[in-house]
């Protein structure tokens, strides 16, 4: 129990490093599979995950890695598309082993010196590829909780009161967003105390992009109502069918109502980097804050999540409590460099480094490469499928690195028109799913959104996929489906 | 850019290791430094912390990592006693490693299937020690959030229709926590659209616990407001004095006035695996939910904080938004497992393998085992401080592994009675401090709080300390503060 951490280390540590090397090996290369599903009562009895009184030994714990390596999903490996993360940056790796040798909580200078000036130098370079040349930022636990962030100072923009005295009393505040929005807006909503009733959905058109004069309608309507209309969260890179919302048009209706305009560009917001692609992203300048989640598509590891401000003051104003423990004004140095305050955590990992460390080793030149190349792939699985027997498009033209389709077997061709044609093709995509699961072969998500039977999504973050890839997903969507 | 994974961990991660095995034999002897301490300009000269568009060397990133190491705090190295957190278990750390590898985010079955067991077994485990056969329980990123869950499970509980009509309208709701809790509960009270200023401090007594005489009047006080009293948050272990809340004695309270029992325990619900200790948490079985951080007293890595609740539903019931995307009800396996829809996170990292590997390696006996080492030690250090010249106790009769005094330099000694003593005393933790950091010799922190000078805090989550340590520490302040 007390054991010497160096010779530990020295021991031990190889064999771990050994493990995770073949994992590695494995867990990245097409030849292997992306999952290995067994049901949790048999996961159970593969590996014990009970605590007991007694130690196990050496041996044991090494077989329990072991186990875990081999039944968790390799979600380093090409055809793990099911998620809006996935890959494996090797910097960034060598950046959380670091950061875990480290052990670090980032709340005051003084026991975290070179990461406050780190969270320091990544926030203010995502700034200003934002536009903002000043304004503030924090490392969030995930998008949803930097949302949360947003929600938060936006409010607090409006009515300062609301810090201390809470909602109680207020006029009913109501914040808008598109139906198509990440969910967390809702959550966090209801978590803050606003309520997710009073988070007011706004029509998406055809292109899944905020309808700007439903929004206006819905803004008058609750005034109306007598409600105080205080944010509107866009969207850049919506969840499902990656559309960024129309972000001046969205900023004139929040500048005549007196909204704060938050940007959740949580997935969306890689194409920042791209002199390509970030028109798609047009007017993000004229926002208040911007979720933007490296981890997404950056592909940093989770998690790496970020908030970012154009005002200066806002993040400590809001969230600050001065607890005298920690954030003590008697010290000898500047304590502005205790940034702990801002933030509703206390003890805090260190996200930074990570990315810290794979920025460094890749320069934004590398970034932008990699963002390119993911849009690109998207372009031609878009081109591939587009004309091809059994494919439809559910959006003819993605702008993201999501591609959402229809599978449409064989039995099901031609029958358009038959009664029960939407019923049988919302059932083909979760048959199609457990033959690819029970294989290994790929993962991928489906979803119905907007009354749509279930359709599959792609999206990309991972850029050593090649055409040769979009090649191999498209024939084997059409050797799982074919006999369905 | 787009380099092989397998090929460049085989070629670069032994670097990385080497330079991670140094830092360790470094930062785990008595004999180094716990801290290199430079000001912000001059360590932004060494370590060029700013994001270019060109890539940097192999060799420069390898050079940028040894000044991460080498200019971090290490907070595994015996004498940083500053935070509620330190050591660094090598289990724990290999755990994590194996963690950053598979890059998870635990919010279902289909992804993350060992994981989501294993969060279940440990969850249900540490139930079985808090004294419950039933109930629920998250991860959270941090105790503060933890509390933050807490706080919305309580008030869902006393209102449903919170969740989606919000505070509007309904009366002022109030909580009750003691003036020496943890900030986290205002901060997250604020952040919950409750107001700071409804989270009413209730005094302590002489040994720092909640008086609860004051907390039944404080809620008479509230209901003749016209205010709605719903949750008492008890501290099982306050942050600076260690003190453990009498918590049968709230409970008759909460039960009388149908208000939630929530216990912090993020930091003194480690005693719960001592056979010892345990009576410290007497009645916690009969709270509604408990925060408790592997973290800290049990010296799991950063971060690993967890919420527990005997009620079963309430987790899912309050935060879930039943996203579509994610959370499909027609998947082939048994959607219960797909357990993110209790969090307010979407992508989470997985904090559990860590803690999981090294209980594995322990069991629960070498929890006990530790935990016992940390309180003799705790005692060892007040007895030989208790009379010695110089010391001064805040607490005569510390409960928990956090020991507070004064060092009191041979300037100010007998001089008790002068007009300016406090102020001159209050300027001496500060100074030394100043000198302990800029020497690295120790980190521990100091604080005033509740009108008292400052004075430091002992605390120890790390049973590799020795009685002989605790000389070393003792010795050390007279070093430090000799000519003060």
């Amino acid at each position: 129990m007390l054991c010497n951490l160096p010779e530990y280390i020295a021991e031990k540590i190889p064999k771990f490093g050994y493990l995770i090397s073949i994992f590695f090996q494995q867990g990245t290369h097409r030849e292997t599979r992306v999952t290995r599903y067994v049901d949790p009562d048999r996961l159970r009895e593969v590996i014990d995950m009970n605590l007991r009184k007694e130690p196990v030994s050496q041996e044991a714990l090494l077989n329990l890695v072991r186990d875990t390596l081999k039944y968790s999903v390799k979600t380093g490996h090409p055809y793990f598309v099911n998620q809006l993360f996935s890959s494996l940056d090797p910097y960034a790796l060598a950046g959380a082993w670091v950061t875990d040798s480290l052990n670090p909580s980032v709340y005051t200078y003084e026991v975290s010196p070179v990461l406050t000036l780190m969270e320091e130098a990544v926030l203010k370079e995502m700034r200003s590829i934002v536009g903002w040349s000043d304004g503030d930022g924090i490392f969030a636990p995930g998008g949803s909780i930097a949302n949360g962030y947003a929600i938060n100072c936006a409010r607090f923009h409006k009515i300062p009161d609301v810090k201390t005295k809470g909602l109680h009393g207020l006029p009913r505040m109501v914040l808008f967003t598109s139906e198509d929005a990440h969910y967390s807006i809702k959550k966090l909503a209801a978590f803050e105390g606003l309520g997710s009733d009073n988070v007011v959905a706004v029509r998406t058109d055809a292109r899944g992009k905020m309808d700007v004069l439903h929004l206006r309608e819905l803004v008058k309507r609750a005034k109306d109502e007598g409600a105080l209309p205080f944010m509107v969260s866009a969207t850049s890179g919506t969840t499902v069918l990656g559309a960024y919302d129309p972000l001046e048009e969205i900023h004139d209706v929040c500048e005549q109502e007196g909204m704060w305009l938050h940007v959740d560009a949580a997935w969306g917001g890689g194409a920042l980097v791209s002199k390509k692609y970030r028109h798609l992203l047009k007017g993000i300048e004229k926002a208040d804050s911007v979720t933007w989640n490296p981890h997404k598509m950056l592909a940093a590891p989770q998690q790496c999540s970020t908030l970012l401000t154009k005002h200066k003051t806002i993040l400590a104003e809001c969230h600050s409590a001065s607890a005298q423990y920690l954030f003590q004004k008697d010290k000898f140095y500047d304590t502005s460099f205790d940034t702990g305050d801002k933030h509703i955590q206390c003890g805090r990992r260190a996200d930074v480094y990570k990315f810290w460390l794979m920025w460094k080793a890749k320069g934004t030149d590398g970034l932008e490469k990699h963002v390119n190349r993911l849009f690109e792939n998207a372009e031609y699985f878009t081109e591939q499928i587009r004309h091809r027997p059994g494919f439809k498009l559910v959006l003819e033209e993605p702008e993201c690195t999501n591609v959402t389709f229809w599978y449409i077997p064989p039995s099901l061709r031609g029958r358009e028109d038959d009664p029960d044609y939407h019923r049988k093709l919302h059932r083909i995509a979760p048959l199609i799913k457990e033959r690819m699961t029970r294989e290994g072969t790929m993962l991928m998500t489906y979803q119905p959104i907007n009354g749509l039977p279930n359709f599959f999504r792609l999206v990309l973050q991972n850029s050593s996929l090649t055409t040769d890839d979009m090649d191999f997903i498209v024939s084997e969507f059409e050797r799982l489906g074919r006999n369905l």
